[in-house]
């Protein structure tokens, strides 16, 4: 068997909980193979989170088309002794033929809209939960929380910096994606770069001022490798780097084309301030400020709101594991079986019964509200999910460019009231609500579940 | 060009921040290729850790044997039009050709010790930062977070839920084998089982008894498929669930194998004392009691101090996202250049200077305190840095099982003091020092540099 020290197409059926498989066992046995819908969706909002931008559908249809078990994942099931032979062999003939409804990457969702609903035979819906909500979870979560960031920087232009905290390879990727669509402008990862596009950026660490004699000598010697550079001041002294970089600037007299400076620690407003007074004074008006170290969206508007001269911010571990809120309260349900809605009990985790639509609902301009309903109601306002893949395959609108998310995210947001917008908890909250329809048919079937099920047995 | 939706030993060199490569071609053309040395570490700990458990450097060591940049990577990067033709015809042919010292995996660690220190031509180690500090940061804090559930959990079984909505599919696999290092006992993840052996478990979901007629024919079909199962029962209502798998007992006589019931949801403590006086009345004593649903260490310590009869603890994204402390101060810093020392005065950001080693002092087969040193010196206590890399070779070192770093953590962690293994903050804290000869060679190193270097060119 090979190694699997990374996740790729070949062994991401296996990235899954084995819950998943010892349940389609029991599926193919009982041959409950009839059709089946799922929906996930975010329980409720974290109190930081006025909005979620959906984000990681591009990722879930790729892996849904190239789903399957190889023969090095059926032998290792099989070393396992728990499965049997003849259902490992259809396991390795199994592969996703289903349709998923979505909201395309972008959209602005709340809490209990399906940001997918999957439709396939139960076996196959099951399967693919744990990737599925993997990949969603995540980078709707990173999505999320850039936006904020974006939005406190007011057009000032965000870096995403978060790769060597983020949570691991995959996590550093998708993310930078992820936060591209949100509206951050570039990343400092460069296979984010090669894999989607994203613009990247970079320029110097400590390490480099560090390894040379003086200060000023790195700033020389980076200045002439990289003329347009923006050089990090703060390894010895704050002050002390910006006055190195004017004396740098005379010393190359028209020669000099340095486009910034770094600020990475200290107190970020003060030394803008004095960093830019001091640029000013040498004739650097166009050398620009910018700023990291432990940023985040309401570090940023802080800034902002006193006044900071500050052109663009790094943003690094803070967005990139959204540590105001490093989970939502993500599910995958069954909500549908042979025909008949489907829905569970359990205090605080109702859910809503068979396939969904969700309807958003505008005036002047504005999007005002949001109405849960039943997949074939046609009410008011534009419907979010789309049909992105039927029978396995990606649908037109299963297929879109990074870009074509970025701008849809951008329009919604722009689209939102502005308390929803803002990064302080909005008061009233956008309102969402359920189509009588909907509401209707939960209570029908929340009533019935609770009469004939459970105990009765006994 | 080749797709890159996944990281891969063929790309991964490229999962860098594009600010290596910009210094990459500077010392390249400056001819900055003397020896220097990195320390890899973290500033401080968060308030909620005593320790650290050092995780992440089998996937560090087997990056560093095969880290190169293909045809496709050099591609790419010409196309970004920034870089010599000529630089990047010496990246192609570059490798990693130098040693590494480091912590081995779990071993438990402090603030400023370095977890590991790399010593190569400056380009060299410059080149690896962004992604050994993604693969170490990412594990350490996992391995640290995954210490303190098991520990809460006083010897019950402890099971990796992680996957659905841990950070990505990278985070997912390495977090699986971090936690099991850190002695959770098995995983949900079966990849992480054919990647690395860690035990998997897993049961049933909710959707399995939703799409039954009725929980009773849900338990009934599954203890066919699977015997020996755990029953969840919490999908209509906790209690009626747990007499529908008496009334199975009872059905199935002697048949009944069933090894326990899960409890997913609501007052787990309350759910658990009626659970098992349901299931003991009905003769089933044998029958365990699995909990999940919102655990971290502080709830299954509140669980077990109130005398709650569980079993067993399913744990997923608090653990999982490390949720109250979903990043670490990790750093990764130049300490050495051309055989010179190397720090940074940048406030509260001290770099200690020089390749270093780090003394564990014992006293009673208690750990009593840590001293860093120099890297030279040699004092009591064991010395925690080994040598595993060597002309970019693993050392014998440098190659270990998971079984070994897994009862290194278990034995490591018994030595520490049990206010330090405590989930609460330690009163006082684990102690730690630099030694004179190092404290010398900071103090010094930091005078020089505030006299010679910035702003005195100006």
């Amino acid at each position: 068997m090979q190694a699997d020290f990374w996740v790729t197409d070949a062994n991401a059926g296996l990235l899954t909980d084995a819950y998943e498989l010892t349940m389609l066992q029991a599926y193919w046995r009982e041959q409950m193979i009839g059709p089946a819908a799922f929906s996930l969706y975010m329980r409720r909002l974290p109190k930081s989170r006025n909005y979620l931008i959906a984000c990681g559908l591009d990722d879930v249809l790729r892996f849904l088309e190239r789903l399957h078990f190889d023969a090095d994942a059926i032998d290792y099931l099989s070393t396992l002794g728990r499965f049997d032979r003849a259902f490992l062999e259809w396991l390795a003939g199994l592969r996703f033929t289903g349709s998923v409804w979505a909201m395309p990457e972008g959209t602005p969702a709340f809490a209990e809209e399906p940001l997918l609903e999957v439709e396939a035979s139960l076996p196959e819906a099951q399967l693919l939960e744990t990737f599925v909500m993997n990949q969603v979870h995540f980078q709707t979560m990173a999505a999320s929380k850039g936006a904020r960031v974006v939005h406190a920087a007011a057009g000032r232009q965000v870096v995403d910096f978060g790769l060597r905290r983020i949570h691991g390879a995959d996590a550093g990727l998708k993310a930078a994606r992820a936060f591209h669509i949100a509206g951050v402008h570039a990343t400092s990862n460069v296979l984010a770069g090669k894999a989607y596009g994203v613009p990247i950026a970079g320029t110097m660490a400590h390490s480099y001022v560090q390894a040379h004699e003086t200060e000023l000598d790195a700033f020389r010697a980076f200045a002439r490798a990289w003329p347009e550079t923006i050089l990090l001041v703060d390894t010895y002294d704050t002050v002390r780097g910006v006055r190195n970089v004017a004396a740098l600037a005379r010393e190359l007299g028209d020669e000099f084309r340095v486009r910034g400076i770094r600020l990475d620690s200290g107190d970020l407003h003060a030394l803008a301030v004095e960093a830019r007074a001091i640029l000013d004074e040498a004739g650097l008006r166009d050398v620009r400020i910018f700023a990291s170290g432990g940023l985040d969206e309401h570090e940023i508007e802080r800034l902002l709101s006193r006044g900071a001269p500050i052109d663009a911010f790094g943003v690094g571990s803070l967005m990139g594991v959204s540590a105001d809120a490093p989970y939502l309260d993500s599910v995958y349900k069954l909500v549908e079986y042979s025909g008949q809605g489907r829905t569970k009990l359990a205090p605080k985790k109702r859910i809503l019964p068979g396939r969904k639509q969700v309807f958003r609902m505008e005036s002047n301009g504005e999007s005002s509200g949001d109405v849960i309903a039943r997949a074939e109601e046609t009410l008011p306002g534009r419907a979010l999910l789309v049909h992105v893949m039927h029978n396995g395959r990606r649908t037109q609108a299963g297929t879109e460019s990074l870009e074509a998310a970025r701008s849809r995210a951008q329009q919604e947001l722009a689209r939102l009231p502005a308390r929803v917008r803002a990064i302080t908890p909005a008061e009233p909250q956008y309102p969402t609500r359920l189509s009588i329809e909907l509401e209707r048919y939960w209570m029908e079937l929340s009533a019935n579940v609770g009469e004939s099920a459970p105990g009765d047995g006994a």
